[in-house]
């Protein structure tokens, strides 16, 4: 089988028979998609790459691996308030496995119709597993939600239950055990994260500043302090709000499940924020979407530290670790 | 050094601190980034990956690998007749070399400056050394220049000098001697492609039919027959108008130089078809562009084979040689 059979095989948009979505002039087979430009909007853009080894084990289920390398992508425009358009994929493969393609192909495209997105173009090579997406979506003009409109006095909040990839790779590793009562839905979490599409879209003009947290909640909070405008601003944690207790209903060790939460990558939620007279609001979103929405604490003017976390009894404290990075697989202090 | 601040370091656009254009509304930094949207335009997308050890050699330079890697996208855009606006880089390395990424980023940003494309996003990762490119440009709404509209009479074109840079790959690789009159030129071909973009620019509204040629003339050709509309269509290759002389001059062993004439990959040269009445007109372009065009066929209703070429004595003979798949690394019939 040869590369252009390839994409005529598995990567056939199975969308392709609808009419094409207005946005759509050109797809796939060209040397280049055509997307219609609009006056009023803007074209979000963003493009991430997972490698076999680093970022998903050998031997990952294809399908998963599907859903999940189209899902990561569409939560960066989640995080921007846009609506998903398009995606590119470029897939490199050590060989054309008909069935690891069918099972990836698979897992993508469901992915792609759960949230919108439609493929309209890539490119397949043939060498290491790793695969590169660049989706692209669309924001009112001036209407995206950056990482760099935190104000001090602002609520800082985070969707969902971030933690359980972390205890879900936990478990995949046999670190945890696969009988704790919510392994299965941890494991779920790594493999086939949602991205909040619906939740990023309801909180253009509510949040003031957003992104979303694939490399652990602190590591990733950093990024909202660094981009604020200046005066600098600190983030207070409030440890009694994160919502931990979940994590440790489920059988999570508590101290295990308190670093999963604040460090541990690969959720996925959004981390935004908001001026307090949106509380009442917010709390309202989460009910619509069905969606827990948690308060975990405030941004202040500067301290010596850009993050504090707030313990139960009043004690300030450092933490103790902030995210993963790339470049060096492992859990450090910055 | 960290992820984060390899990006800082290397990643950081020179042209940064120059007026940001028109079209762009975010840059690098945030979840994505946001690309004003016009009426009356066409966003053209597309995304190449090379891998090492398949589309360059372990110990490629750099600085031309920064460059091609990058021209080899913008060469999808000229093929649409497309404006080059921003583009977003993936990179995958083993580890975080500064010497080399130094350099991979100044052949980089030649690139970008040289034709006017601005770095709006990307990732870093660490892995098996690879490189995704999604380069973004913009058309005049419904003026793209597509696969797809080719017609029989029209006139079959050829931009530059195709062969050079399977020549330039012999080369490199001591098949063909460096001291070779052109050597050094098909080497620099190979190394540091142009795509031709003002010539695709200027080709909207005159040619019919148009790509770039990243895999062997014959191959890509084939594309162009494969996609036009029924009735369908047939090459014809005048042999004695191929620009096979120069190769020959330069030092390149006949029957070496029509192989890689016709079906090397990696030139970048535009094909093109275009109705006879504007032979003038395109090799006028020719002499403003200062970039040889070369008429080497037409296109006729199909017969029993998608390409023939007319030998110099009137023979008609089939192509030995088509292309280059990525998934079957050798020139073979398909």
């Amino acid at each position: 089988m040869n590369e252009f059979s390839l994409i005529e095989r598995f990567f056939a948009d199975p969308a392709a028979h609808e009419p094409p979505p207005p946005w759509l002039r050109l797809g796939i087979g060209d040397d280049a998609a055509l997307l219609a430009e609009e006056p009023g909007w803007e074209t979000a853009i963003t493009c991430d790459t997972l490698v076999e080894g680093r970022h998903f084990l050998p031997g990952t289920d294809p399908e998963a691996l599907g859903w999940k390398a189209l899902a990561v992508n569409l939560s960066d425009l989640a995080a921007m308030g846009a609506v998903p358009t398009g995606f590119l994929l470029s897939l490199t493969l050590p060989e054309a496995d008909e069935a690891w393609l069918a099972a990836f192909a698979r897992g993508l495209f469901a992915c792609a119709r759960s949230h919108g997105a439609r493929l309209v173009g890539g490119d397949t090579t043939r060498g290491p597993r790793a695969l590169t997406i660049t989706a692209l979506g669309r924001v009112p003009a001036g209407k995206a939600v950056l990482r760099s409109g935190a104000r001090a006095g602002d609520d800082l909040w985070v969707s969902g239950q971030p933690g359980r990839a972390a205890l879900g790779l936990a478990v995949r590793l046999g670190e945890l055990a696969s009988t704790l009562p919510e392994a299965e839905r941890w494991v779920a979490a790594l493999d086939r994260p949602e991205p909040r599409l619906a939740l990023g879209q309801r909180l253009r003009g509510l949040a003031h500043a957003m992104l979303d947290v694939s490399d652990g909640l602190l590591g990733d909070l950093r990024h909202i302090l660094e981009r604020s405008a200046p005066p600098p601003l600190t983030a207070e944690i409030e440890v009694a709000r994160l919502p931990l207790a979940p994590l440790v209903a489920g059988g999570g060790p508590p101290e295990r499940a308190r670093t999963a939460l604040l460090a541990g990558g690969d959720d996925y939620e959004l981390i935004f924020t908001a001026a307090p007279a949106y509380r009442d609001q917010i709390l309202r979103l989460a009910g619509e979407l069905d969606l827990p929405l948690s308060r975990i604490g405030r941004l202040v003017p500067a301290t010596a530290h850009p993050i504090v976390l707030v313990e139960p009894d009043g004690r300030r404290t450092l933490p103790e670790v902030l995210g993963y990075d790339h470049f060096h697989a492992c859990q450090e202090r910055r």
